[in-house]
């Protein structure tokens, strides 16, 4: 549902999460062109505004602009950033400061000449940090973590600029997966935990690649070779890949979420792949919630893995049932009360008559705020569906996230607020099941460093 | 995959269709605004342009312009299109003709004053009517259909505009569905034998909707009251709606390929909702053309119902294992041979891990060029898939068509070249079966008014 | 003050005329990138919008726009416009009918293929005309003259084009200077009054030129051949020009306010420099309106020739008073009334340490509404100028024009609702006087057919 | 001539120079809005980009954009620039650095909340501060001047902002005349030559306005209070204005060149109109290098004021001789080598008929590079000019400035590379004659704090 958040702002019960980050070093090709596919295929992760920063080993180029990838690059633009190094990034869209000024990357010019940072995660002690440099007598010119990230690394102690990665970073509690870029060389970390994913790829023999998820990797022709491990620093140049520094790992910090809807369903994340994790969740949930009913649907995309899941493992047959609309997005035309009236009726359409006096499972990843699946039931149920056993392929999303999730007061969360009960009849289903915290680590199955699971259980990794 | 066609030119293997329509007489409803949303439910049956044209039965204006509904609309626009009648267009993306003077609606003034039209069909006799206009002393200041409809009403012997609308259309052969809007009335037309669909719904109460598809209705708060019939000419007024002609209305035309791909599944066409038909076709597919696989998977997203159908029939487990990319679009990036060797890639990822060694059943709608499901079928084959059978759920495209469907070459049409051993080969599949024409007619039911199969068998309603 | 006329609406004192056109047929040159220089040069006559249309002999292409020449047309745009015929249009700007539709020049397919015209002048008949035209069955698409024009043309009984044309135009009371363009080549024409300029030149040896002021001409490397005659119908192809008809000329038509205000002091019009004749009026001026006084000053751009001649008839010391601001243009910025306070300042600023104290001679070339002077003189008595003795180098503005001058009711006119002393009064000068209309004559000289005063003395050539 | 410096990048013999700052304190106004009206009499000083920052106490909102003043600002922009404090900018074109990041006023976030600055001038030692600063570990994202000033006052020591000012700006040698937006104040200083100009005023009793020329003062409103010394710091606040520090000035700073050409005419410099200075410039250049002739004509718009003084001494009758386009601007469209060759054609056109076998005064301002000039009496030789006699208001421009004009490479200096025999010969005149540096400062008068004629004579007022 990130695709439409305009329209639906009120309606929205997906959580947001911040940015997909690109990185790629290949010589012979034209790397902003590739990275400008890679963008496309992390759209997902951010709409807000994208950006590329290039390198010919002489000169940094940079081109960013709000909207989406295919708005933001044009023939032109892309001709401006010549060369075999290139970062990207793509932003997600919040409310308040969507200002060209906040798009990544960051680009600085500093005592190591030009430096750029692609970054995904949040820094926890933000503010404590931002502080600290501008009483130094430091001027920033955004808001954006990258800014203050750069401006670390430069401002830290250290001999060369590898010294500084190590020591800046070292300053920061919270989520980043980074990807640096310099005019000859990309610098590539991730935090201790691992808590934002980060993977490494080859291109064409002799050059490389580095993605949020794999699929923009293989997007580009790219093969997947590992995830960057957590506390990982890695420098990519002529003479090839070296991990120049290691923090010692932490565990338990891989969001749980990217498995549940941040991750596209074909990527692999901890050498797993995603919708294998969802399909087995619909499984479980079907054994731990079971129902009857004529039919399995799902609330598309994000649902529609761990729905045949449910219907594999029950046997009741999955149908399409709600179809969604691909090109509603954002739109200019003000809501008035009529269209807002109208509210998911724009976004998805109800396969009416075959749906009329059936029972159906309606399987949905997750239920953050509750205002959307309301809507979709109630569509349904004007559409005559006789009987909704609502079932969510996660746990209650109790808990606030401080390390890239985009949800920020208690009140909008309904499972905080509301007992499941109330939850129940609050957004009309007949029945109401959420996979449970167990089942749901089943389904992803171990992860080597292990699963942030915060928003469910409130047991975080960095307190 | 009408959505990114610019991408895909040189390997998007769907037919094209001309244009969807609609329409809204509301009193007390802001009527642009609706039209703007009931087009945005039509999208899917153009990118090319967009347009409106509203009356508040003193002034009429009109905004056109290129590119999405999205694109071309913004709150000033849709400002400036008061009143309470409207009707809009969405036109589809040839190579050609992309420019603005063929968007639509067409909006002319005449002796009865302004007089607008939104078209969704194709005159088989065009050049005929324009050259006997143009030697009439006439100018014309566009190529399209829909000027040339408006010029032939005018110019038609009639006392009123409702003689001269029966006179002018009569001299028509080919497909039309229109929407005529004058300072107070909509005037709605279709041919004889009712080849373009044409849904009229009521909203509100008082007011009334027409579109091309039911979905369109439906998403602006409307709801169905019945087809437009073939040849039926409809006054749509403040006195409320009357029929003011009907012409023998003839058999045999309505075009099957509606069912197959253009109509969204949650449309009802001829009191058949799409959805089911598709179902139903992949279930016969099943019957006919049976195969051994672990998976059923799907073409998404055209080929999902017809693939789900097939799984349910055949008992094999149906699996997404092709995920579509919601962001690739229209870019204007220029495509180097890289990209170009990236190809659906850039479209479609398989799920690798989940289909290495796996068999699979393939279900597509439809193959008209081959170009694209040979993409694909490398792509699936690069991922480690072992058997491929491909399934198409409608018969071989053979035929051009002259009523709608933008296929103007018979060396385009992989079915016309190639038998059905070589098609397999050409595109790498293991097996290839089509759904037989007595199949699809099977699936799709008793259809009032009879089909047009042209395309398959060469059986055209208009000779 | 053509140049501001959007910050300037309620201050302007100038009448506005309908266009200025360009024509070329060159072989071997870029056509439409001469005629944008072209119509650059021709930009004074208007800047609502702008548009060119041109011909290879196979294909003719069109790009119109709103706005200036230079916002228009993109190199991308001249690109689409190949070919050695092309013709150009900048239109003036109106409150009401500023919409695309309306740009010129307008280009119809007809029997006799595509036809493009470029008009100036104003249709006296222009609503019976087109009644006429409805009645007979055509529609029309905009509200302009030129669309007419064409349509009438195409109507009209005639064995080929060249009789069409003589038959159609001869139906048309008014004012045209027309160039149209057909694939192969153009014809030129003008009313038998010759009301609006016509200019013809050659370019290069063997091509044509044609353009509302010689100066459109000179600009592009053309030279000045003559005048096309009234009533003139001139045929332009490889075989090279033709006069083909030839309407028995009537006198007394060309508009005296070319020379006033319309043409650029450097423009030859009747074989009559206009800088000469606007210095003539002022010297004229000087002798029948005598003031004593310390400088002469203009109100620029339009009153400094003639405030030269006053200076030097008089001797009294021409200076630099008021500068004009360059910048000052179109603004999207609304005006509050802070912003209206401010008034012409934002547009002249005057001297004021120079002008202190001192006597001045203002001299303007026309005035029409009044206010802008109003304005001005409050300016200069706010900077401490002692006297304002104000000279007008033409006759009181008194009455309306039905043949290119956008004065449409008496009301706007001063001169019409208040005597000489009254005026003086409301503007705030310490004396008025108007150059007679037989000085003014007398500054322009013998014209051939003879010139239409109307504006001054209601004697219009046609009735 | 910095109206069309695209067009005539190859042709333009006047040196550029770098912007014009505003800034406004003005409680109950709309100070952004007034803040667009000055920069709009500023836009002669810049034409590339242009910025707002303004301030409502709370809030600090910018607006910066590419292009004129009219093109960066809509309506919705100034909306968003909230306030009474305002700060602008309009920033003059070059050709690499013509990226948004350079555009202006510079905006930080600082220990002292928000810092904007407007900047003209020029810093003299700017390589060395930046790599100061570089290796502290600063970083900085623009090239620009004024991001360095930004950044040097807040790492400089002081227990306060005011501090800062003092000893961050100290370090600087150069040419600034600035102005800070901070929250609620504004600051406002000058470098103790003065180079630059600066210039305060008061508006509505209440409110302060400061900007680069008296003309932008009075333009919104204001009257001139006096000028900004060198040297001083100003703070203006809810309290008034106040001078909280001197740094002792140092004489013989100010640019003549602002006289010469840079100031519009009706601007008062150090208590000297413009106009003045010039008309008795030209007065002076008549006496040195009489001439005999028929007219004196002017290079317009900036030889005018001297061609008039010319005239006045010499007896020798004024004409506008050349008229200059007012709408040749920027343009997009290629030039061709036939465009190339119509040259200053497009800008400017002779009045043929009058000048034939005429001598005459051509009088302009200066004489940088010499190929304009070259092309003009080129064009006026084409005319029929029988003697041009060539007056220059200002000695010849032999040296670079490292204070603000924009000219960088000896060679490009005619003066520099050419006798003034040579240079004669070259661009095709009669006579030559430049007025003395004597007369030109005799012209000027006694400048309180002395002149820096540093591009006449090399001598500069900072080594």
């Amino acid at each position: 549902m990130l695709d439409d958040s305009y329209l639906a702002t009120d309606c929205d019960n997906k959580p947001q999460e911040s940015c997909g980050v690109f990185g790629i070093f290949a010589p012979q090709e034209d790397a902003a062109r590739l990275t400008f596919y890679g963008l496309l295929a992390l759209q997902h992760r951010g709409q807000e505004s994208a950006g590329i920063v290039s390198s010919d080993f002489k000169q940094v180029n940079s081109v960013k602009g709000m909207g989406l990838v295919n708005q933001v690059f044009t023939e032109t633009k892309i001709k401006q950033l010549a060369g075999a190094l290139a970062i990207g990034h793509t932003r997600y869209s919040t409310a308040g400061s969507s200002v060209i000024e906040n798009a990544q990357p960051t680009l600085l010019d500093s005592s190591y000449g030009p430096l750029a940072v692609s970054h995904n995660g949040n820094l926890a002690n933000y503010t404590e940090l931002r502080q600290e440099l501008l009483k130094k007598g430091h001027c920033l010119n955004s808001q954006i973590d990258s800014e203050l990230i750069v401006r670390l690394v430069i401002e830290a102690h250290g001999r060369n600029l590898k010294q500084k990665l190590v020591n800046g970073l070292s300053q920061i509690k919270g989520a980043y997966s980074l990807i640096f870029l310099t005019k000859n060389k990309l610098y590539v970390v991730r935090d201790r935990w691992g808590i934002r994913p980060l993977i490494l790829g080859q291109i064409n023999g002799r050059g490389w690649v580095i993605a949020s998820e794999s699929t923009a990797i293989e997007s580009v022709g790219g093969h997947v070779i590992r995830e960057v491990k957590p506390g990982e620093f890695i420098e990519i140049s002529y003479k090839g890949i070296e991990t120049f520094h290691q923090l010692k790992s932490k565990s338990g910090g891989f969001c749980i979420f990217e498995y549940v809807y941040f991750s596209k369903p074909e990527s692999i994340v901890n050498n797993k792949l995603v919708y294998s994790a969802r399909l087995k969740s619909g499984q479980l949930l079907a054994r731990e919630h079971p129902a009857q009913a004529d039919y399995v649907i799902s609330v598309p995309d994000s649902g529609t893995a761990a729905a045949l899941g449910y219907a594999q493992e029950s046997g009741i047959i999955f149908q399409e049932g709600l179809i969604k609309s691909r090109y509603v997005g954002r739109t200019f035309i003000q809501p008035t009360q009529r269209i807002r009236d109208l509210g998911v009726r724009l976004k998805f359409s109800p396969l009416q008559r075959f749906l009329k006096n059936k029972s159906i499972v309606l399987v949905d990843d997750s239920v953050v705020r509750g205002t959307t699946i309301t809507q979709i039931i109630h569509l349904l149920r004007e559409a005559g569906v006789k009987n909704i056993h609502l079932r969510i392929a996660s746990p209650p999303f109790k808990n606030l996230c401080f390390l890239g999730i985009d949800v920020h007061r208690y009140d909008e969360l309904i499972a905080q607020t509301h007992t499941g009960q109330e939850i129940m009849q609050k957004i009309g289903a007949d029945s109401l099941g959420y996979l449970s915290l167990t089942g749901l680590k089943q389904a992803v199955g171990r992860v080597k460093h292990g699963l942030c699971t915060g928003c469910f259980n409130k047991k975080y990794p960095i307190v």
